[in-house]
């Protein structure tokens, strides 16, 4: 597998483009005659776009994607409905491409009517300027983020088995209202290699479970949350785990940046949880742990305070002994073990846990931790809950 | 129903003590061959008083509870049980019982055995000072608090249907890592209604559902809680309804001061959503709302952001009609109606959402929520999200 530098303009059929007037931006994705393929949010409040684009992605094929941040379009009803139909329509008239080949996306406030008569002018002027090169993926990239600090991209080049080369490519946003279940986060992300719908539905679907669905940034699951694959066909192939391996690896790449920019965010943690007797409980351990605000606070704090990730494990609802754990806190090069199975190493050795608390001063923190009952691992990301956190949510809408 | 002004020792035949060094702190509470019953974490990960406690409330008889702040006397294995022992031992031998009628709780770090040194004077002084007085009551409230700001006691007399006079009486701690299923929470309630030991499990039960069950401030659940209501056996009585809401009333007061006085928080608020199709439903959508760290950072900020009310709502698990909903906020005198069976008023009536911030500003903020399903209502109680939070946790060991 090689990392590609061009973003999601590494497929170079794809055309992209981003325009950002103040909090409104939009971007569009477009390649005629895709087959894509969609997750969507679980909340039962869900977003009018998504309905849009479930609809228009039912026969698998699409040819563009319009995303607008700024608004959510969420709780909008009829209206809702009538203008993220007009964003498609402007889409397909400037392409020339039917209406049900647009996809839509938004992501912003809940609640408040689109603005149209700001969102239209700047659909136009994106419209206006996609193109297949480092800056229109830059404008792609940074045109679908709210409070997100940095833009979020990831493309690869894998080959399957028989030798063949394909490329998988995919930008994200996401910051704050991260998790269970993906958060506000829309993910699009694009392949040459020619699958068939369910195929490709089934591979997405795999690699959402272990990237997108382990990020928690502070528990609140969106309204909005979308995550597209497009395959541009280009590219004639079978489908074998390399495949899954190369999309797993962009959609995990992705996930991180997500963590890694959560709302106020200044560290990023992994948890490990290993030993547990189903995937579902290793799941349940790992999520539990990054999802704890006293974790997340001790953390801030670079406070070594293991309690707390034991205590998040014993509320998680996974069954384990206590007694039979261990835990450690480590980084990309160390690791310090706190706890063996069972016996608190730092009460013999009161330096263990000066070591922990140096590496918890450092950018990224890996908690690991083995409940020793099984073979299922999983790991989840999360970051640490800041003070810049609860400004930026402090005053969202005013 | 009366309130009463001695807390913990309105019941006169009560004595009780509370003297603190630094952070520690140690209560007791003494009412010789008294009937009790206890409700305690759910989390696997339990502290050794729990052990001790459950094993001496088994035959439903105790004279005396010693409770330690500072440390929590959890993970801390045979040495914790030994340590939880020994002040159960000095309780006995002071008070001139037997050590299986001597409860024992703790609140503090997990993970660090108990420094007996300075736990045995600060428990000796206290047991030297038990007596039934407003100023013992208050020490006893004061020694058992942790982060907490401000001491929680209620107090009432009331009568069975019969005119029977009789009296509850309850201290409780509990300000961070509270909920689900009560967080670093200890209450002690008393009474003096001579009820079996199964109508009292019952009716505690029962109570806690409403109240203690019903506080969420950061969603972590601590390894220490334990409530226990305590019965003297004063006053001859069989159990109606009239004891359910002495003990309902007492239980839901200390559980909003608790509320009231969430780490760091500046605001409090009540989440009431009715209309559900079951309990059960009520409770995970009024839940949903104070546990939401957006709607928490949203009340910090006093900005009327409803559309993550609805957001929390539709992520709670609860099957509803997002069309059919109404949300208003509003505080003990005023109400603002947002959405109205699923009609935003505040799209044609702009003032409306100026109205709800000002009551955002308060002290108090009740969210009242229907989603006109059934009958059922539950009501959560929860605090603002601030930076006083995150100064809290950052560094609570340290």
């Amino acid at each position: 597998m090689k990392l590609l530098d061009k973003g999601i303009c590494s497929i170079d059929s794809v055309q992209v483009s981003g325009y950002r007037e103040g909090k409104y931006g939009v971007t569009i994705i477009y390649h005629e005659n895709s087959t894509a393929v969609g997750v969507y949010t679980t909340n039962k409040v869900y977003a009018a776009p998504i309905d849009i684009t479930r609809k228009h992605l039912e026969n698998g094929k699409i040819s563009a994607v319009i995303v607008n941040s700024g608004n959510a379009n969420c709780y909008t009803k009829e209206d809702g409905i009538k203008k993220g139909l007009q964003l498609a329509q402007l889409t397909a008239d400037k392409l020339g491409i039917p209406v049900d080949e647009v996809a839509v996306a938004s992501t912003g406030v809940i609640g408040r009517q689109m603005p149209m008569d700001i969102l239209i002018p700047v659909a136009e002027k994106s419209l206006s300027q996609l193109e297949n090169s480092r800056e229109s993926a830059d404008n792609a990239a940074n045109s679908i983020l709210t409070t997100d600090t940095v833009k979020k991209e990831c493309a690869v080049e894998h080959s399957l088995k028989d030798g063949t080369v394909f490329r998988v490519a995919g930008i994200c946003k996401g910051s704050g209202m991260i998790a269970p279940n993906m958060g506000t986060m829309l993910g699009f992300i694009t392949t040459d290699l020619n699958l068939p719908q369910d195929i490709l539905q089934e591979a997405l679907n795999n690699s959402i479970k272990k990237s997108f669905n382990m990020v928690v940034v502070d528990g609140d699951e969106s309204t909005n949350d979308t995550v597209l694959l497009i395959s541009t066909n280009e590219v004639q192939g079978e489908y074998d785990e390399n495949f899954q391996e190369a999309l797993d690896y962009v959609c995990t790449s992705l996930a991180k940046q997500i963590a890694r920019d959560g709302e106020g965010a200044d560290k990023f943690m992994e948890a490990e949880a290993s030993g547990a007797k189903s995937l579902d409980d290793a799941i349940k351990l790992s999520k539990s742990i990054v999802s704890s605000s006293l974790v997340k606070t001790a953390l801030a704090g670079a406070d070594p305070n293991w309690g707390r990730i034991i205590s998040a494990m014993g509320y998680s609802g996974v069954d384990f002994n206590p007694d039979n754990v261990s835990i450690s806190i480590g980084n990309e090069e160390e690791d310090v073990v706190i706890v063996d199975k069972g016996n608190v190493t730092t009460y013999d050795k009161p330096e263990l846990l000066e070591a922990a608390e140096e590496i918890m001063k450092g950018k990224t923190v890996i908690f690991k931790v083995n409940v020793h009952d099984g073979e299922y691992t999983a790991t989840a990301y999360g970051c640490d809950l800041t003070c810049e956190y609860v400004h930026i949510n402090a005053d969202y809408t005013t």
